[in-house]
């Protein structure tokens, strides 16, 4: 804390929220950028090191990979530590009823956890891979608090700046037009959606990655396309996709598929 | 220096970028993120520490907005800075040949500049708003140097990450599609592209914010954009595009359609 404190010293407290009433605590969500600790912002870096409970999603029996972006600045204190175990991850398809009841309960069973919290004075950040409104679970509790406790969002660097920044190559130049896909939409709207765009970021790929090699080379960009597996973390492996034989994909890997745009 | 240091101090120079020979400086593009220097990450406000020579385009006659957010971690000192003035920014078309062939000619005559300073050993840090690879002017110089120098480049929160964060909205749920459109483009093109996205971002509005409200109408997505102004800086501005009467819009604007997609 004193060492962030330390780089702005001219300006203490400018960024901190608005409190409701002094027993009320706010509600962070912390951007954690796309995996290397390097890249948090100063402004989540504080908000880690002050909140009184961190919060982080994670798949049953794991720990989450935002948490583990957190290790680098924060000792271990299990009393501040809450983990939110997701349950389903792939297992279904997540527009299965099932899946839709089961998410809907576990986010309101999560944001009932932190009003208790939140209402009793303890500020409560919540870790969210990448930047928090940009897809990401933050915004499920975010949209169930909002209106009874102060909040406060810390943007952060998306996944995919880290991997375009770590496959060294701009995404887009001059007036290109950006799309950004999830994998999941069904192959002829990515193949529509690919035709009439300059540049692209497939995300969510898992196991669509057949289809989505289909839609690029249905789309005339499959040579331009770049695979981008675990950004800026360990074990981190850049390649074109069509140098890829396999179709496994973790769930920190997408494509990349950079615009040729004005170059003067 | 020490400060950042400090916040990781078991991870020394991991992040350092190879060197070519001891003699040659790295070239380094630092996203400054979207305005407020909160949202600098950890290694860009070291990077700034540490460069020889600061980089930073502008208006003829103005301090570039890049570097007006390295104030509040960089003390003055008129001996590191450079800054490269554009000889034109919104005076001709970006495809008028004149336009073209002036830019051409700056950022090749930039160039030349940076590399004495690489070659001489001298470590050059560009200050790039937003992210270095998500359009700006950072890759004319990348691309025209980054086969003889050794180069990192440091991702940053981009300006929409920044807008959307201070509009309070998310911007992507579940399967949404995102597209990011220059308001440059043809109203016909920003109207067909429009209409088949979920979610959008209209930058470089300038003077074409008359075009996209009707390309907006002509879409269905009026009455759901957001025109915010100066995100995250002084002076900023969060207003439902329909209420907004006049169509004057400055360099830093832009108008988000935030997605409507899955919410359990």
């Amino acid at each position: 804390m004193e060492a962030v404190d330390r780089i702005f010293p001219s300006d203490p407290g400018v960024m901190e929220a608005p409190r409701a009433t002094a027993a009320t605590g706010t509600l962070y969500g912390v951007g954690m950028g796309p995996g290397d600790p390097d890249y948090l912002t100063v402004r989540a870096v504080r908000v880690l090191e002050r909140a009184a409970v961190l919060v982080h999603f994670c798949k049953q029996g794991r720990r989450g990979n935002a948490r583990t972006i957190a290790d680098a600045v924060l000792a271990r204190d299990p009393a501040r530590e809450l983990s939110l175990a997701y349950p389903y991850t792939t297992e279904l398809h997540p527009e299965h009823p099932d899946y839709v009841a089961a998410l809907g309960a576990f986010y309101d069973d999560a944001a009932g956890r932190l009003a208790d919290h939140l209402g009793a004075g303890r500020d409560v950040a919540i870790l969210s891979e990448g930047d928090p409104f940009f897809y990401g679970s933050f915004m499920h509790l975010w949209r169930r608090l909002k209106d009874r406790f102060p909040v406060e969002v810390v943007p952060g660097v998306t996944g995919m700046s880290g991997c375009w920044t770590r496959a060294a190559t701009p995404i887009t130049w001059g007036d290109d037009v950006l799309t950004i896909l999830p994998a999941t939409l069904p192959a002829a709207v990515l193949t529509e959606r690919l035709a009439r765009t300059d540049a692209a970021v497939i995300m969510k790929l898992g196991r669509h990655l057949p289809k989505v090699r289909a839609a690029l080379r249905e789309a005339g960009l499959l040579a331009r396309a770049v695979y981008v597996e675990r950004g800026t973390m360990a074990g981190e492996r850049v390649v074109p996709l069509s140098d890829k034989a396999d179709d496994a994909a973790p769930y920190f890997s997408m494509v990349l598929v950079p615009g040729e745009g004005r170059r003067p």
